[in-house]
């Protein structure tokens, strides 16, 4: 089995241990997955990049991958597909010729 | 290869085409994945979880997956390692016998 | 009349010549104001502070006030009240003399 | 004085007694901002938008008002302008005849 699928294996078992799939609508798991994301910013709030402490940035990246994941397998996507897909559309948006080097926009390229 | 680490190989060679090593400190890392699990919410925003758009969710979780991929990899963080280990944690916040089919924070339980 | 209530009766004036009162639920504009407080968030991100454009700042920033200012009345809030109630307790948990010149979090005081 | 103008100095009092401006750098106030709007989303999440306690709306929304007019006050900014501004310009991008009882974005419109 991949990785990810233990994952998500793991995931599920612990939401379905606790009879918590009836809450797990999309549009909360977007919620949970936005609110675990801004508490893995506030490990860096008033701190220079360096300060941060990395117990803290595991402990909630690893809260923000959770819902991640729980919300691609609500709606049965393939995360290594949906990424790697991406990755070619941004390639299309950001063609190394006009953004090597530039933290611009692609619309300001 | 594990899936995780064929995806984040990709989005390394991404990064390093377009030599974006340079903006990509970890502050600035959480700061894009937590401005991208806001445009994920965005998809649902006026809307009932049902009426959300599948297409635009997967466009949105991969942006948010792709810069949780590259932050882990930024401190060199084994996903599966932190994920497990979080659940493991939380499973000891939440215990079954008394989380068991309320979505009430562990400090209300 | 105070600054505030021309502020919101504009806005208010706004949201019904459109009719989007019915869109209008609190936990949707919860999910609007945290929207539009990433899209600020967004005009600071791969810079220093300095090189943030005033201009992105001044438009996105009234966009979260708008939001603010709309869940307040959605509510009947009097937004002079609940900040300096706020402000209140803030000065009991952060005591000046513990909290002066550290950003510590006030359970790390 | 205005009421807007009562609280921005309440809030800069309180900043001051705690020399708190050395962190309040614009892209540090634009994370807290972005953090407090977050915690007031958690007050919904896996709730109807009844559900969700009106005391802790208040205090949430207090911090972001708070950062916001602290942002603004960063800047120099007018709030009162800023917003009155931005509602001219969202009635040029939402023109009555076509956004009227629909929430759709204005490039969908």
């Amino acid at each position: 089995m991949s990785d990810i699928n233990t994952i998500v294996e793991e995931l599920v078992k612990f939401r379905e241990e606790r009879d918590w799939g009836q809450f797990h609508n999309p549009k909360d798991l977007a919620l949970a997955l936005s609110i675990e994301a801004s508490e893995l910013l506030e490990v860096f709030l008033w701190k220079t990049p360096e300060q941060a402490s990395i117990e803290k940035v595991k402990e909630e990246l690893a809260d923000v991958l959770s819902f991640a994941f729980l919300l691609a397998d609500r709606y049965d996507l393939d995360i290594k597909e949906i990424v790697l897909t991406k990755i070619k559309r941004n390639a299309e948006k950001y063609p190394v010729s006009k953004s090597k080097g530039t933290a611009k926009k692609y619309d300001e390229l």
